[in-house]
Parts: structure tokens; C-alpha cells; sequence
């Protein structure tokens, strides 16, 4: 259920009139992307979803990315056309030090602003060449030029330094560096007041967003489970996402944004924002909490739905949530991998300080490892195989004994393509985990390549390892291998 | 070195004119991505990278990539002027049942051709439901319904078939599903006899890419080795990219397209393409052997001056390259991982069929694991610290031994953020490979976050593998360390 209606109109972009852009209420903008290396498929286009996601994120509606090349002809009509159906056009790359490079060159012939040498950024320049033992380039210099009345956006990370542009009819030009390293960091720094003042004017929404992390249902199963509060959404919007054998519930609300200072200008409202506000009740301060507080509501009546399946929320990884689970009980882990074959590890690892409970591993690919490293039975290995329960249940606690962990992880399967059989078909995967007072086991059948039941596998034994931390190793369905 | 001067050149897209692109000489495409979701920046697009390289291969020019929502009038707005600057238009998404899939009403509109209900395909939906056990829901009748004239393009992997369609002046619209699992295989498979019809108009010129996959050696270390052949590339042309600790060496030539079959037409020369080819001489076949034999030496040249360096080409993997000069010798490895934490075994079993000569690996996090798993001599640990020379050496000896492996592989190391000392600061890491007749070690530094000093770190493991492998046990620089 990705995008369908309701939370398509929760963000307000796509379906509404196009607008002309130029002025007062409704504002949106426009992406134009310039780079040959785009136009060749020799770089994925990374910037248009962020910078979409950040204009969401500000209630600004976005109804077209451009991708040029470096061609001033080019770039030049897709920034007029550009100009002409949005408020506010977000150009990035071009202004590197090269002849290629021709943003600024190109904004300044579309909105006829001469170019002026900022002297300052110059110096700045020259300090960044020198401060690497380096000379600067002449090329360089021309990074210090911008279209007369454009607004500094400083580049600590690279020679270019971005420009804010308001010319004509209350239109804006935007130009970015092309490196994300430097681009990102200036839109979530000195473009921000830029970007309230912006959604002060289209309509003065802020998107928020919150994402409940679920694991062991499937997105039909959550969406059945959640058909009511789908059916009810209003003010709240809801979407699913299906990511490696989890579901992503993401809530948005839109709120309403705090009149704001100007950037460089007088602080206070805009003076291009809907009138109709100032008489609207109530306040926008009460209506941002009142959404807020609807956004919480929701994700406490989902997670009451959905229980422990809610693991974690926005950025938490299952390994964090499993993670600090153990630091709080003082308790460790030890892992014993089969089809997995490290990536249990190495993703329990991946979290600092993730040595303070994780002990080892064991990666038993051959059986005589199993027997060997694990002390698994050679009589189990034969009469059982070693895709299987017992097998499966024999390495979590060998392992665990081996090393004086409270707790064994164990995956077995077969991640294919060859090695299936009519019983046991490749995707066909056993995880275990041995704990204090007993162990638990699941079956699962993943269906893809191999790289994909490795990694259905690994979260299949990450979340058998919470529930047994969460539930216990009695509770839940042991054995009964649910789908991931 | 990416993208600069003749590697642009080379690919001959982004400073030639803009061309009417409709008919003959100069046909060029233009992309045209669709949905929602992408101006919402919650998909990222993929497809445009996608189908700009496979165009480029096939030497068609694209000038302009867009993307629009799921808005009737703004997607035949841009379908128009994509028709309008370009001969072939390609389409991605908006195939799917629903009502805000509106890319087939909007491709009939443009071009004035009803939607045509095809028997065949309607049949293929009710089949593909059948075998899922479901029932067909009614909008998917509509994915059975083609403007008319339109080729269907099969889609063996979704309901929505992709369809070409050649309309007034020798243009075409092509659309295809969004799914990339569904586009993909679409465009290899189908596609393919159409890209050939189109890149005989565009020029006939194919674009041939190598890649060759270096190892152990910075980009500038490269680009300086290769100095003289950046300098003198032409027909050839050359470009380096890094990745995770690779340099990526990526060698193109334009090669003549031979004169083929067109699909769904007669056979022979297309009637479009430009007739001064006719009395071109060397003939097309003649050309494209020179071409591919001026590539060949170009890429025999780069082997002899990087030797050992360059370990494999385009998609092969380190992982890959390791695994079958194991397999051609009959020899086993062991893995004995601390920093990496099962990085290396997850990537050498990454190989299908790796079982063949991968055995098992520990994941020795703790030091009571290096002793208990591994042998590690706890004097040594005492001595000189988990992340030393001593230890390395003692890990991948004692999995070798434990295994019973013809190679043992082992690292130790300071994966960051907590953990590093003015001796040994985060980045720090020694790998060791221990085989038959003694034992390398190297030590390295690698800057970055957790996650790209383990991935560092492994690449550095298996590529003192692959040496050991090639070179034996006592040739190179062992234990000097160079940078990764």
C-alpha cells in the first residue's frame, strides 16, 4: 500500500492544480539536476529525492525534477521553463571551477543579474587550497562569482559555496553544490530559514513524519491488522513500506510552522503569507499541537495493535533494539552460522560498543565444522541433516555453552541456487536461539537469491533473538515458523 | 578523474546540438519517470541511471531526463515536449491497475491512438492470479488495454506488460513498468531489438565498456602509472572511479553497430539510417574489429604496467576471483575474524557454491574467544595487544590448524568510534593470511565511520588472499602495509 490515496493527499503533492508558482499561496518548486554524468547513468540522481524529501518535509509541493546536462543552451530553457511554473527552482551542480561548470553562468542570464566577484569568498577559497598545501587553480576563481543579489550559502566542505537568488515577482533561484557531502549539509544548515520562509508561504505546513519499525508480519497482515485507522486517516496519514523482511509504518501530520524571522530581512511574519491565517483560530502554536499530539495518539493505538512487533522507530536498526535489550540485562551473545554465514555478526556488530555483549562467533559452513567448533551430534548431522530443527537447535546451544554466553543464535538453511530437494527446497531455513532454561526454533521458506535468504535469514534469527529477550523463550509460537 | 574531457567526449552525449530528434541522423530519447512517490523523494530513481547506460551502450544521446507525479495534465504536458526534442520517448511507471496509473491514457492521448483490449494479455494477467490463488481484482483489466499499433513488450515477472509504440515521423513511445525486478529483465530481454533499430538511427555506433577491477592501489596511483595513456586516449577513452577501497579503470570505445534484422519488419539495412554510411569505407564489421582490437590492447597495456593489481573485470568480485583460484587448486580456506566480525566469511560465501572450498569461520570479538577458538597464546594478548602483528599472525595460524584449511585469513583491528589509543588509533588493523609455509601480515589505517573501516578492512583481507594466492606466501611487501 505504497502511496495510495489517502497518504498521497496527506503531502499535498500530485494531485492538485499545477499553479503558477510565482506568488503568495501555493509556492512550489522545481529540482533541475545538472550533470553529463547524470544524462549517462554514470552517477544514480540522489539529490532529487532528498531534496524532495526536505520540500515535503516543509508542506512545499514539488511537481517536476529536470535532469540536464552540462549544455548551456539546455540548461538555460529548462531553467526558464522551470522559473515559469515554480516559485522557487533548486539547480544543482554546475559550479565547480571547470568550463563545464555553467550554473551560475546560466542564472544569471535568466533572471539578468550580472555576475560580481564576492571578494570574501575568494579569500576563503584561496585559505581552503592553502590550508591543503595546495595552490588554487584559476578556475577557482570564478567560484567566487555570483549573480548580483544573491545570498551566500557557505561550503565548509568544498571550494563552492551555494547561492540563494530572489528576483522578480517574488521568484527564487537556488544553487547547490554537486558532491551530497557538501550539498546536504548546506540544505539542513544555512538553506533552512530559506526553506520556513518558503513553506510560510505555501501555505505554512511543516511535514512530520514518524516511522514505527515492525518486524515478523507481513504489510498485507499489518495493513489488515490496521484496516480501521487506514480507513479512518485524516489528519494523520499512514503508509506501508516493505523493506528486507520488515514493515515501515510511516505517520505524517501536517503542522502548522511557527511564524518565523526572515532571513536577512526583519523578523516576523511574512508579508507574502495568506492573510486568511491571521483571522484563522486556532492559534497556529495550539493547531501544531494538537496535530502533534494526534500523530502520538495514532502511534500508540498501532502500537497496542501490533505489540512487540513494533521493535524500534525511525533510524533504530533491529541489532540496536537487540542491541541495548542485552547492555540493560548485562547479558551476552554468541552466534553460530550456517547459511547466514557471518552476517548475523556483522550486523550485530555494527552498533558501538556492541562488544560489551557480543562475544563471538562461529561460522560452520562444512558439516565437520558444525561438529568440530559447535560439538553438534555426527549422529543428529546424519539421521536429521543438517537443515534442521535439531541441527539448528544444537548449534545455538553449542555455542553458547562454547563460549559462556547467555545467549546462542544459530542459523541453518539452504541459500541456494543449488542444494534444494523436494523436502527441503532452497530457501528452506531453521533459525534457533538457546537461552537460559531452554531454546526456541523457527522454519521459514524465503523465496529470491541467494544474497536475499542470507539476508532474510540473519533478521529472521535477529528477531528470534529479541522476542526470546522480550517474550521469553516459553511465549509466542515456537516452532511454528511464521512467514518473515 | 571522473568524467572529465575525452571520457565525455567519448560517449558523445551532452555538448552536441539539440537536434529535432525525430527522424533520421541524431535520433536521440528522452526519460520520462513517473509517480508520486519520486517527487515525495520516497523512492529513489533508479531507472533513469538504468536506461541512460544501457542507451549510451547502445550510442543514443539523452538529453533530458523527467520526472513527474500522478497528474493526468502534467504527465501528457511532458510527454509532449519529450515527443517534441526527441525520437524516442521512454516511459517508466504508471502501468500499474489502479486509478492514478495513468501512463497508457496519457501515451494515447499524445499520440491520438484509442486504447485496444488484447485478448492475449488478459488472458496472461487471469493466468499469473490464478497460479497465486487469487482472483483477478477489475482494474487489472486495464493493464490488457494498449494504445493501438503498440508492439507488447512481456512481462514475465508482474502484470503490466510494457509496450513500444512507432507513431507519426518515425517516433516511438516506449512504456515501461515501474517495478525495477519487472524493468530490467524488460529492457535486456525485449527491448533489445528496438535499441538496436534506434542506435542504427542514432548513428550506429554501439558503445563498448570495459571495466577492469583494480585492487591495492589508490586512484591517483593508477591514474599516475597510466599517465602517458589518459594523455594520448582516443578512439579509447578511460575513466577511473573509486569504490570501497577499489579503483574501478573503465575503458569505452564506440564500435559500428552491424547492419540487422528489424523487429517485426524485414531484415536488412534500416531504411532511417544515414546513407553516407553506405560509402563510408572501412566497412561497419571492419571498423568494429579495429575498434575492439584497439580496446583490447588499451586493456593489455593497463594489465602489464598494474599486473597482480588488476585481480578481475566488470562484474567479477574479489570474492569471486579468490574463490576460483581456490577451486582450480583444490584448496580450502578458514577465516578468523575480529574487527570485521564476519564481514570476510560474508563475502566469500557470497559465491555460489563456495561450500566447495569455503569451510567455516570464527568471529573471535572477544579475547577469551581468540583463545578458547583460535589458540591465541594469552601471553601474546598480554604482550602486545589484541590488535597487533603477533596476534594477526596467531589467528589466521590457529583457524588454518583448527579447520584443517590449506589457508587461514585473520583480522584485528579498531573499528571505531570508542577504542583507539595514540599508538594505535580507530582505523587501525592488521590482516594475516596463514597457508602452507608460513604466514603475511600487513597493517593498515583506515579513515571513516565503523561501517567503512569493516568493509575496508575485508576488502584488505581477501586482497591479501588473492596475493598470496598469485604471488605465494613470501613475495611482495608483507608486512609493510599499503594503503587499501
Amino acid at each position: 500500500m505504497d502511496m495510495d490515496g489517502p497518504a498521497r493527499d496527506g503531502t499535498g503533492t500530485g494531485t492538485g492544480g499545477a499553479g503558477a508558482g510565482g506568488t503568495g499561496a501555493g509556492l512550489n518548486a522545481e529540482i533541475v539536476c545538472v550533470g553529463t554524468e547524470l544524462l549517462l547513468g554514470e552517477t544514480l540522481n540522489t539529490h532529487a529525492a532528498f531534496l524532495s524529501q526536505r520540500l515535503a518535509e516543509y508542506g512545499i509541493d514539488v511537481y517536476h525534477h529536470v535532469t540536464v546536462g552540462d549544455n548551456p543552451a539546455r540548461l538555460e530553457a529548462a531553467l526558464r521553463q522551470a522559473a515559469g511554473r515554480a516559485g522557487v527552482v533548486i539547480v544543482t551542480g554546475g559550479l565547480g571551477p571547470t568550463g563545464d561548470d555553467l550554473t551560475r553562468e546560466a542564472i544569471a542570464r535568466v533572471t539578468g543579474r550580472p555576475l560580481v566577484l564576492d571578494a570574501g569568498v575568494l579569500e576563503g577559497i584561496e585559505r581552503y587550497f592553502a590550508a591543503r598545501g595546495r595552490s588554487m587553480a584559476p578556475g577557482n576563481r570564478k567560484q567566487a562569482l555570483f549573480p548580483a543579489g544573491s545570498a551566500i550559502l557557505p561550503n565548509p566542505n568544498g571550494t563552492a559555496p551555494g547561492f540563494v537568488l530572489e528576483w522578480e515577482g517574488g521568484r527564487w533561484f537556488v544553487a547547490l553544490p554537486g558532491p551530497p557531502r557538501e550539498l546536504r549539509p548546506m540544505v539542513d544548515g544555512p538553506l533552512v530559514p530559506y526553506l520556513e520562509r518558503w513553506s510560510r508561504r505555501a501555505g505554512g505546513m511543516r511535514l512530520v513524519r514518524r516511522v514505527l519499525r515492525v518486524a515478523g508480519l507481513g504489510e498485507s497482515e499489518v495493513e489488515h491488522r490496521l484496516a480501521d485507522l487506514f480507513a479512518r486517516q485524516q489528519r494523520v496519514t499512514l503508509a506501508t513500506y516493505a523493506r528486507d523482511g520488515e514493515v515501515h509504518l510511516r505517520l505524517a501530520a501536517k503542522v502548522p510552522l511557527p511564524p518565523g524571522a526572515e532571513p536577512g530581512g526583519a523578523p516576523g511574519r511574512d508579508p507574502g503569507a495568506p492573510a486568511a491565517r491571521a483571522g484563522a483560530s486556532p492559534s497556529p502554536e495550539a493547531a501544531a499541537a494538537s496535530a502533534l499530539a494526534e500523530l502520538e495518539a495514532v502511534a500508540a493505538a498501532i502500537r497496542q495493535r501490533l505489540g512487540i512487533h513494533v521493535y524500534g522507530e525511525d533510524d533504530q536498526t533491529l541489532e540496536a533494539v537487540v542491541g541495548e535489550l542485552l547492555r540493560r540485562r548485562a547479558e551476552t551473545v554468541a552466534v553460530a552460522e550456517s547459511c547466514t554465514a557471518g552476517r548475523v555478526a556483522d550486523r550485530l556488530t555494527a552498533v558501538p560498543g556492541s562488544s560489551a555483549y557480543f562475544l563471538a562467533g562461529v561460522v560452520a559452513y562444512a558439516n565437520a565444522a558444525k561438529v568440530l567448533a559447535l560439538g553438534v551430534s555426527p549422529h543428529d548431522l546424519a539421521a536429521h541433516g543438517a537443515v534442521s530443527e535439531v541441527v539448528a537447535r544444537a548449534m545455538a546451544a553449542g555455542v553458547r555453552r562454547m563460549f559462556g554466553a547467555h545467549w546462542g543464535v544459530a542459523t541453518t538453511g539452504i541459500a541456494g541456487p543449488g542444494g534444494g530437494t523436494p523436502e527441503k527446497p532452497v530457501g528452506t531455513v531453521y533459525v534457533a536461539v538457546a537461552g537460559p532454561g531452554g531454546s526456541r526454533v523457527e522454519r521459514h521458506r524465503f523465496l529470491g537469491d541467494r544474497d536475499t535468504v542470507k539476508t532474510r535469514s540473519a533478521q529472521a534469527a535477529l528477531l528470534l533473538l529479541y522476542r526470546a529477550l522480550v517474550e521469553g523463550l516459553e511465549a509466542g509460537n515456537a516452532g511454528a515458523g511464521g512467514p518473515a
